[in-house]
């Protein structure tokens, strides 16, 4: 007979029965509030066009990095999975990738995967074994009985989930025209994009000179000028913010900010507009422009998120045969407090301005990141992101940053495009905030209806500020 | 009716039943001990001539960079509390002050700022309701008249907190006078200088040639030698002595120390004597002047405390606007194992040599600072300090300095300028040090005799050996 | 009457009761399997000429560089304990130093040096008191008579400690004569050798010169050209492998691998042998060197150990005086994520290639290692290493490398040449594996038949999966 899959109703608290009946009665105040979701990586389309899933591998398994890195440690090839084609698997072959999958469920115990899979599979597809080899084609059935099901589409799911708001992230060359379809029905949850200017802002980039020159042809302005390109991205940071946009992402190698003259502008950015800048000088233009949309978000307001220090592609072969985004990016450490310095000394108190502060390196937490995030007005904790958000290092980050208070925290980001996991991960969040709440009320460091505001300004309140969710 | 304002007896103790009972024995054991305060910023005329305070801003909120910071990333001017001004506020304005404090109670929930403050509200002033915007004049009239007794100027609060020890820190120039009067009337309690000469040691300031030049003029010593130099700085360092001094203080950007030849020495003291010494050498300049100060410490037994690794003033306009020392500071990361080995290779098992090393960068517990301590004599581990003196870094650090025992830490350290706070700060280390005690005798790691003894050690003991107490 | 000495059951073990009860279940089914132990420093000899320990003092002070640090730290000269001499020390004193280690119990406190050794004392000699001034002798007696009987001579203790496998640690010109010997007698235990390279792969050393012809002596390969010195090595790794070897093993200041053409490699060796390479090209042979060895661990299936950045002799004085490994040796931070890139990105994926990151920089477990583990079938998570090596950090380690789950580390590695501690550290390990797998099944986050299989695992499936002990 197959194990069970069931949940505890008590997952992620602590253990101690009096600290335990306080976390459950604090997540029990929050477990059915809506879904904010800041920033995700959904495809806008498929609300768009409530595209239905196809089967349970290619829902579940080959765009989910996180799954597929681990399977590929245990010795298994990503192309299993169907990563590096452009259909999703026969159906001989997807049921055969879940089958692996399943039968390496125990590399999975202790992760978030784990956990994440599981409130997925009870919750939303009705599956009530634990996978294994002999369960797999069980659950494969059960999960595409689901995917078949009108009520598996997307829409139906963006109202089964209750998600309020939901961010995309976006070229800045995009149309947005899913978005702007979405908004000329008048559907009425909210999804919005993001502005995701990377490769605009990174000279050193092999495509970089025909971006911009895209960028220039669609904006209709002059891009032979540092002033130019800074007016072409003006310009499309104003298309994103009339489309919904709330804020604009960042992921470079470090943090690093500087303002320079304009003139030593111009002439990085006409030599970097010949092919002529060196690598170290593309650097110091990237840091330039990542500090020229600190200074343009305290013109439009759109909040300004920081994701950086991860090394992509870290596996040559890895990357010729599958692309990027395939699990094979490790994060290096990065540095804040100097790093940011430029930047924070001459917007860190506009009242325009917000800016989120991500890491995947956690020293910064109480070292650099809750020094900050508890003097600058604009500055605010990230809450734990990839290689972080996972149930320890969640309940780290709260321990960590306790000099910042509850107060400076972004409020939850899933970061995800794994859509059926949102309920997942957000019910995570709020059961280790409630969890890390009633730790501090049984130690008598907080009392109860305090802990009960403080989580309800975490999950409904924090987002929306940071976001500016009520006033775009 | 406004909620009311205890303090719970059990407060930070775990909340497992048989653990809690185990700590809440251990601290009762050593909640009434003498205070050993070996480093505040206390003014010392405040004890000297026995100044009243003024009102409760100006006691609470206008000189605590900790709440004032926490209360600018709410979005507060610093002004508003009376910093960039030489007078307390009117009184209407401190009113008005300590009802945004109060009305922001909600953003320190978590933070020790908050244990701190509801230690003094309920202990010293007799608050006995929450902070809000409903209760913050009543608060303040509270300890308006709390103030205004006899009963609680400095003298009287040294006997009431139990102070048997407290140390100031000064300017190599200071001529201690406060200090030299205490003394002179013969007052009970123990209130000694601390040599802190940063400004001495850094060359790259822009006043080191002027008061190079005072410092030769007050000691006369012909300070045109790098030997002579040292000599002026012995000097003092004797006159502190003589004046009660147990130790000195320091607080660079890095713990970097250099040890060079007398040549190279007094090449590099006369380029800084003739202001044509660069950023670089003047960083070379203050690591050999440190190392010096190791030196002279092994011959007049002062112990050394480093402080190092802050990013003063990280934002300009702050600093333009009030100045230093309100909450601008951040920590950067900071390296000890190779910066220190040219210090400890020469002085490190000296008899005579003693000193502590704080860090804000908390990954040099378990990596640098306890493998330090735990082979040289001279090494102690400072306690959590500034962002790490909250109650789970300083939980953090006990158990990730576990490879170097009890022995090599240095007692609490308070740190502080908040007078009223010194009794609060204590409390929060001995019961956090019971807390981690306890939890090693119900892990069945430590018998409750040997957890009772080191208690008693680290509250009593390790202060007055650390600094010398009983020898100077 | 002196303090008894008594192991209570359940330590290490989370006091909450329902927590508690779950390790100790999950301990008792893997706390008498046999011990595997893939990396000590136990010398050979031991077991191959079955030798006598001597006394208590040469037996666990003199060459446990854990308990002489501390001591140390604590105002103790090392020769007290007799290092820096080439014979054990006469009874009279070797009882004197025994009775400054017992009168010094309490820095133990709280260390993992006081579990070792209690586990050893009560389990092994049969120890009843607790150690201090008053019993130093009676204990010294109980030890003596115990070293004194047939039953505790090394291969006495194999059997009573059930060490099924037991690496020792050999450098490359060994004969291995020991290991020979021991399997041409078919002794029924496994006791292998494992080829560590270090001062072969660092051309900086002052003997490097030297002992490469040395190793083309005994090889009778001309060692003048970078591929001669290449095959000499593999010639001895075949040795190595060929008497039973299954590890190599690598500790220098940095993970730091390259991959250089054929004739850049043959310049900088040819420039090494003439003694004109540089510091900085020494390094970048050292680290091609390293990376070549990944190399050869493809074609002859060694695992690859990395045990990287120490400062070595960090006091002048000491090393002078007493040599290496007398407790100055201090942790530098680590950087793995670059530093392997060439080394993953051409072998990552090999099939025969498993390599193993051990770190005494904790920053990386969830930043780098368990991210790289999580990837890479190659790589496996080091446990917890020196000055990691203790209760907490051990708890540390597997929070902050859940997102790699339980598959991808290495299993336990006591690292010892303590001998009569290998149960006490194994045992360690067991103890709090068991109690981290209670908490997730205690917050529901892990079933217990699976915290029992996973623990089982740990302990009596990966040493043998990550040293591949069923393949040679």
């Amino acid at each position: 007979m197959s194990a069970p899959l069931e949940l505890h109703p008590d997952r992620l608290f602590p253990a101690e029965p009096s600290t335990r009946a306080i976390a459950r009665d604090l997540y029990a105040s929050v477990a059915d509030l809506p879904i904010i979701s800041p920033h995700s990586h959904v495809p806008p389309e498929w609300i768009a066009e409530d595209i239905p899933f196809t089967d349970p591998t290619s829902l579940l398994l080959t765009p989910d990095h996180y799954v597929l890195r681990l399977l590929h440690a245990n010795g298994i090839d990503l192309a299993r999975f169907g990563r590096g084609r452009d259909t999703p698997l026969p159906e001989a072959e997807a049921r055969e990738a879940f089958r692996l999958f399943c039968s390496h469920w125990p590399v999975f115990r202790g992760t978030p995967m784990r956990f994440w899979f599981e409130a997925q599979a009870v919750n939303i597809f009705g599956v009530d074994v634990r996978p294994s080899a002999g369960t797999a084609d069980q659950i494969y059935d059960t999960i595409q009985a689901w995917i078949d099901s009108p009520a598996s589409r997307p829409r139906a799911l963006m109202e089964q989930f209750d998600i309020a708001v939901l961010a995309t992230t976006d070229d800045p060359l995009d149309d947005l025209g899913h978005h702007s379809a979405l908004r000329a029905e008048g559907y009425a949850r909210r999804v919005v994009p993001t502005f995701r200017p990377d490769r605009f802002l990174e000279p050193a980039r092999p495509e970089w000179n025909e971006i911009v020159d895209e960028l220039g042809e669609l904006t209709g302005i002059d891009v032979d000028s540092y002033a130019g390109f800074l007016s072409a991205l003006e310009n499309r940071r104003a298309y994103f913010k009339e489309r919904g946009a709330v804020s604009t992402d960042h992921s470079h190698a470090d943090l690093e900010t500087v303002i320079l003259s304009p003139a030593e502008c111009e002439r990085l950015y006409a030599d970097a507009r010949d092919d002529k800048l060196g690598t170290d000088e593309c650097a110091v233009l990237r840091r330039a422009l990542v500090t020229e949309m600190a200074r343009m978000a305290c013109d439009d307001g759109l909040t300004m998120t920081l994701h950086p220090a991860v090394y992509r592609n870290h596996h040559a072969e890895t990357f010729r045969r599958f692309g990027a985004d395939v699990g094979a990016d490790i994060p290096i450490s990065v540095e804040a407090t100097r790093a940011l310095q430029p930047m924070l000394s001459a917007y860190g108190t506009h009242p325009n301005f917000k800016v989120v502060l991500f890491t995947m390196d956690e020293t910064t937490f109480s070292r650099e990141l809750a020094p900050l995030a508890g003097f600058y007005p604009s500055v605010y904790l990230g809450v734990p992101w990839w290689f972080l958000d996972s149930p320890d290092a969640i309940k780290r980050f709260r321990k960590s940053t306790e000099m910042a208070g509850f107060t400076r925290s972004s409020g939850f980001i899933d970061d995800t495009r794994a859509f059926c996991s949102i309920p997942a991960r957000h019910d995570m969040s709020r059961r280790l905030d409630a969890a890390a709440l009633a730790e501090l009320v049984a130690e008598h460091r907080l009392e109860v209806d305090e802990a009960a505001e403080t989580l309800h300004h975490l999950v409904a309140v924090s987002p929306r500020e940071v976001f500016r969710l009520d006033q775009s």
